[in-house]
């Protein structure tokens, strides 16, 4: 549906490029992408993105209207050239789409020259730090629906074309299916709905139109009972019609709550149908449900069997964006470092590798260890910040999270399907234990920085300051 | 850079479409697009996106691609035929883009059979709601940087394309320029940018990279001077850049603070560059900036020239999302009402205009009032909820802001641009009082309804009661 050409940028790359380009300074770099807070107060995240921007970036190039438009900004006729030519023909080592991923370690990696490095940046965080954000979301109102049918609704209050693939990050992050038409299409994404306050409102009369709807759309038929009053009008009328459908061999699918109080109305519904004989019509409910109202409606036992949730899903509200960052770590053969007057912020120098740490029985035990890249196996992992917290690992087993996804800008493996995506993560959001799964506190996952890496770091911080 | 086709919708609107087809029912209609919910706790809102979606509307079809997945998805050979055929034809009013909205009262109105209607709903709340919101957003900004120019920097951190929009709508709402260039192309926005971190880490030696810099980008030279640290090593080397520069008949254009206490570093600047005889040379500053920030910087007379905002301003935080919906009022000649158990959410029936009133010296009175379509001017308004609150306006100058801006499927004035519809804006805001425009509490304006709205809205709810 888009058509991203490399204009899709900040102007700032361009002037940058232009004068590596210039001063023969496009040497070969490294740049880390990775957040520094945990979006949601949560204890973890759901990484997602990589297999679309592996996509964008084998596509990417400068149209001639590009071309064009530049001209007009100062540029000159000879980088301009140098544009039309431009591929993204680097390197980059990624943890897999759909791990579960923590704040300070490098998710991705990308080797290349510093011209195309840069001005693949800012398509790039704005692919995963959205489709990040958004599966993370997901899977929290996943870790709290259990096995309930999860759909998104959202693409009304999306923010404009983020709508499109905050629908495809759901899926990442353990959503069932989606309204969202044109996502399904192009994803091979479960697609359903319902029916409006408007279609029941364009009749005189509302049996009239669910005998309408069911006869027309007698699969996968779900009535709205909120139009006008839900347990006076809008269930007396869904059940009539249900068992005017059975009459016909057919069944209704559910029934659709789109406002009050959804606990006890589903509870009333719910009764309601049994009593008619329908246990098997389902209950659907929506209306500004996000992980708590969720979580609320399960304690309570409300019998709602699908829940559709919309805005706070399709924006990961309240948070609204990853802070998700791609700091320069190596170029022209030395490691690089940005200072700052925090320690946290300081940037973590050199080409490096992230170690998952399980034990004898192998299981997780919380902790992701970041090396040099030539490091193989670490000893100890180093809190970044604090000094005296280290944690011995050397008799652990260490797994490395950052593999090829791409090289000389053409992928290395075949694009994974949504479902792939998706499966895979669940498997790896169950490996992590619960407590860092909650809401409240979640437990702290350990990240640290290995014995060289530290050493590498404080080296250049105190080269810096002198 | 987007191919909208018509299925960028949700399920529900083709599955209720062909209900409608089937069944004979597909009457002509009007929904009206209306928010409840100010956004940001403010006191007005920026109308924005409607050129947009009026440019969307005349292009909008379904693809082979559409009606080839489609007919996965139980839809009908005769309807899908009819949905290759699909353009939207109907009528649409609207207030002007860039107009000053409040809640409750209808912003825009289509006119259409209800199948066009319908299927359009999904790409029109999905943009009118997002570009509302960034336009607001910037507004917001806007009033309390005075005459600072004020640049977007968000694209990294938006909601993925959504970023593409944001720009856009930040410029409505009064921003100067973007670093977003695609937007810039298509949309004829100024655009501008410095140089990242990564610029100053790829060199060895701060002071060869601002030199580099400078030589060759020397229009709109800006130096980001917080790379190591600010006043010992950043500020030093662009004054001695900056001294380069005017020997060879150049200026330094900006320096840029990313990072630290911005109200304190901005005047050390200050009085290290106007030392330093350069006081032409502009103070930019970033980071983590949106409405309070920047009022709290200019309350300190912090000496920054131009101010780049990022995430909160193209995610519009906190918010994130505007209320807006697309309510049914009329079909099949007759008007229609959504009702609910509270009576603020009770829809507004049939065909309608709004007022903004002014009174005899042309001041606006801070009311609009929302009528009947055929009514030509309003004796009285109600409180659309609270009973006994009415207000007499039949002195009063009342001006009708919803005009018609598409008609049979085609807008009837040429596309306006950005400049246009900002300076619009602009001149707008302008009329509104500034007890409207505080942060901490504004003052509410007063929407209201018209006495035969108002008796039409409560004999409809007392004939749905029975």
């Amino acid at each position: 549906m888009f058509q991203f050409t490399a204009t899709y940028t900040d102007l700032y790359q361009l002037s940058m490029a232009q004068v590596y380009f210039n001063k023969n300074q496009n040497q070969q770099a490294v740049f880390d992408y990775f957040f520094r807070k945990l979006p949601f107060k949560g204890g973890y995240a759901i990484f997602a993105g990589l297999e679309e921007i592996l996509s964008i970036l084998e596509d990417l190039r400068f149209s001639e209207e590009d071309i064009e438009y530049l001209k007009q900004h100062d540029f000159e006729p000879k980088f301009l050239n140098y544009l039309k030519d431009f591929r993204f023909r680097g390197t980059i080592n990624s943890v897999a789409e759909g791990e579960v991923v923590f704040p300070t370690a490098p998710i991705l990696q990308v080797e290349a020259n510093l011209i195309e490095a840069q001005i693949i940046e800012t398509i790039l965080l704005n692919t995963l730090n959205f489709q990040t954000l958004i599966a993370t979301k997901a899977s929290r109102i996943r870790n709290v629906a259990g096995d309930k049918t999860l759909l998104d609704f959202g693409l009304r209050r999306a923010q404009g074309p983020g709508g499109y693939y905050a629908t495809r990050a759901a899926m990442v992050g353990g959503f069932n299916g989606s309204s969202n038409v044109i996502t399904g299409r192009d994803y091979n994404i479960s697609i359903s709905g319902t029916m409006a306050h408007a279609f029941v409102q364009s009749y005189d009369d509302e049996l009239v139109a669910f005998r309408d709807f069911a006869e027309n759309r007698p699969k996968n038929c779900v009535l709205l009972v909120d139009t006008y009053n839900t347990l006076k009008s809008g269930m007396p009328n869904a059940i009539t019609v249900a068992k005017e459908m059975e009459s016909r061999g057919q069944k209704l699918l559910a029934i659709r709550l789109d406002s009050g109080d959804l606990a006890y109305l589903s509870k009333q519904c719910r009764k309601m149908l049994d009593a008619a004989g329908l246990d098997y019509v389902k209950i659907a409910a929506s209306n500004q449900l996000d992980e708590y109202v969720i979580q609320s409606l399960q304690n309570q036992n409300a019998p709602i069997d699908i829940y559709g949730v919309g805005t706070n899903l399709v924006i990961g509200k309240p948070d609204g964006a990853l802070d998700g960052v791609y700091k320069l770590s190596f170029a022209n053969n030395k490691p690089r470092i940005k200072i700052s007057e925090s320690i946290s912020k300081v940037t973590l120098p050199h080409k490096k590798q992230v170690y998952r740490i399980f034990n004898e029985d192998g299981q997780q035990i919380g902790a992701d260890a970041i090396g040099l890249a030539d490091e193989w196996h670490l000893n100890r992992m180093h809190h970044p910040v604090e000094p005296f917290k280290n944690l011995v690992i050397a008799t652990l087993k260490q797994e490395a999270l950052l593999k090829p996804v791409m090289q000389n800008g053409k992928r290395n493996h075949p694009k994974k399907s949504i479902e792939e995506i998706a499966n895979f993560s669940k498997q790896q959001l169950a490996l992590l234990p619960d407590e860092y799964k909650r809401f409240d506190n979640p437990h702290i996952y350990k990240v640290g920085i290995s014995d060289r890496l530290k050493e590498e770091r404080d080296r250049l911080i105190a080269e810096h300051k002198n």
